[in-house]
């Protein structure tokens, strides 16, 4: 393949194939004592002293800029700040840099920013440098932004760590983000709105770990909860199975997800998280999630075996594998 | 003014405004006992324990990606090390997200990645995370890149340090990089080469480091060395007086800037610092500066008096005032 496609964007195992194969192949990809690129996990672990810094970058590109539930502010600082989180990181400093084009409008900006300001005050921490770039018309067709973060971590986690007996947590509804894009973008009408779950979850992670027994964390972006679920299995080298009727979803997502033949599980998800928890802890950190904001849906939907692979018991008894998508089924999601 | 425009980009006033009427506007803008966005400096700087940590980031767009002397692997590379390094901090850890648009080569990808790598392996340190996205054809008009770097300062050196008597100095010949991004995107023949300056000069700015005395230091980009002056000046509270004739510049650059009728000190440079120096330590940096491999036309340009503003001595022995550029005369420089 002579040239980058939009599948090599979307999350999944081409993507994957591309970062292995061409986008990473740097000499030196961690810090002594760390962990970085070769890992391709949510972010890097640099040692410093006694402590732990994560530090984890996201470009956005999300179309369109403004979105039911959210805008592209809202969706940097989030994403940002959940990278940081299901590492374990309570988010310290972040970096803005914006790519705007010749006739972006002020005011939308000052809303974006707006935006930005006040998701970063849910969580603490603050933003401290940024970089501003504008293109001529016609290079591009909006605004872009990166955001990167750093965070401090106690005990970091890896997505690498489930276990065979673990228990997987998801922190709410799965599929939100990526039809409330899609439905607005497409112009579609559903009887219930499909609003995106653009959230930073810190504080929702935090009271999992302060119970403790969490092993592995992912958040469930491009290419949704099965590529989550699948690259934490193929990374700990374990079969994780789940229960359909365990998942929760949304009304509104389920009725979009049977109209248009989308599977929820492979949609981007921008406001959850995860969670591999020791059996032992699971319904104590289940019920620390669910004390807070963002994690009040939160539910078990399955657990880890030895094998391979990710598999479904789907509510009329069968059973299906979960595969990695090639990518996720809509473009510039985030 | 309503609409984000290429001036707002380009590294002047008027992107100064943009930043603090609108893009600056968090409530929380720096970490306790930090320095961060409210200081407008090359990066910010993060207490941690007894460590200065400095975050720097920088979207790269520049156009084409290929250039004399370098790419936009080498650029985003370098820029971001030189922002570490004006802030006297040794770099550790590199971020790098890619923006591509469908149907970017992926030879090319590897070139650029190539480039970063040999850039980094120049200096230390590892590219440790990263992130990929792909834009649909006709939404961007090639790659752009955002890196975003950590390093550790024992004494982080501020832009705003600068005392009446210090003396200061440029690393190295100035404007290169600004004209040959111009002379190459416009097709111009000149008869010697312009070459991009691009180089990462982390150990020419230690060089000057272990000497001692440096008081504080920025590397002129986009708006160049007036803009960098000017900015030195009047967050120190001081005046700067330089003298035209000790201003080192490459024949080929005085040759386009006279047929051109552009002033290379409102240039971009790649691989340059200004450096302000205690007038007792300046001819022990300078000497140890010109030791490194890209600090051999390194020159005592001017000195800093009490009062305002940045003024010329001209060669025909007239005085003239150097003002901050409205900005950067070539978009998309970096």
């Amino acid at each position: 393949m002579k040239e980058v496609t939009l599948i090599h964007g979307a999350g999944g195992e081409l993507m994957h194939e591309l970062i292995v194969n061409v986008l990473a192949r740097f000499k030196n990809t961690k810090t002594p004592g760390g962990m970085g690129l070769e890992a391709l996990d949510d972010g890097a672990i640099i040692s410093l002293d006694n402590t732990s810094l994560v530090l984890t970058t996201d470009s956005h590109v999300v179309k369109p800029i403004f979105f039911p539930g959210g805008d592209i502010g809202r969706l940097a600082v989030s994403g940002t700040i959940n990278d940081l989180a299901v590492m374990g990181a309570k988010p310290l400093a972040l970096s803005s840099a914006m790519v705007m084009v010749d006739g972006f409008f002020i005011e939308d900006l000052r809303k974006i920013v707006n935006s930005m300001d006040e998701t970063m005050c849910e969580v603490g921490g603050a933003i401290v440098t940024g970089d501003t770039k504008v293109v001529e018309k016609g290079a591009f067709d909006g605004i872009m932004i990166n955001t990167t973060g750093i965070g401090i971590a106690e005990k970091p986690i890896m997505d690498s760590g489930l276990r065979p007996g673990n228990k997987i947590i998801t922190t709410g509804t799965i599929g939100d983000h990526g039809f409330a894009i899609l439905a607005h973008r497409e112009g579609f009408n559903f009887e219930t709105d499909l609003i995106s779950d653009v959230s930073p979850i810190w504080s929702t992670i935090q009271a999992g770990l302060q119970v403790g027994g969490i092993t592995a964390m992912k958040d469930p972006t491009r290419g949704g909860v099965a590529n989550a679920l699948n690259e934490m299995a193929k990374k700990s080298g374990v079969r994780i199975v789940i229960e359909e009727g365990t998942i929760p979803i949304n009304p509104a997502v389920r009725a979009a997800s049977e109209m248009l033949g989308i599977d929820p599980l492979e949609m981007a998800n921008e406001g959850k998280a995860i969670i591999g928890v020791e059996e032992t802890s699971a319904e104590d950190v289940l019920a620390a999630i669910r004390k807070t904001r963002y994690g009040k849906d939160a539910a078990i939907i399955g657990e880890v075996q030895k094998g391979k692979r990710v598999i479904m018991r789907t509510e009329i008894g069968g059973t299906r594998f979960v595969e990695t998508p090639m990518g996720d089924p809509v473009p510039r999601v985030c």
